[in-house]
């Protein structure tokens, strides 16, 4: 079973790597984009002996206490069976 | 339209930093999860002009050409409408 966690910054904080990975766009000609946002991921191999409830609850946790700066960032996951 | 582009080291390199987070974990005493690896997202904001799979074959040469290091990483993506 895995986690896969997204981390990203709030929409209200600024993302100079997400616009200097747009600006490199437009320079390179690739058309079709209009923003870019850049965030972590992670993908946490769980203890097979969890059920699922378990396993999103200490993802959950995770997440929030370890992976997350609550300041200036906001997390979402999905299990994978 | 949004994309989701997720950026990994490739299964084969070691990935010191989801490493570091796994042992940071069990210091913590946080069970339940036997490995970490970490990675990029990025979300891309996509010109609504476009079509499904005029997209795909666009987030995909961004991701391939841009994004991500062919020598030690590998991506995946999906589209949202």
């Amino acid at each position: 079973m895995k986690a896969h966690v997204y981390v990203t910054l709030k929409t209200t904080v600024l993302d100079a790597q997400g616009q200097t990975i747009a600006n490199a766009l437009r320079r390179l000609s690739m058309t079709g984009v209009t923003a870019v946002r850049q965030g972590k991921y992670f993908v946490l191999t769980l203890d097979p002996s969890l059920d699922k409830a378990a396993a999103e609850a200490q993802v959950d946790k995770i997440a929030r206490e370890v992976l997350t700066n609550p300041v200036i960032e906001e997390y979402s996951f999905r299990i994978e069976e």
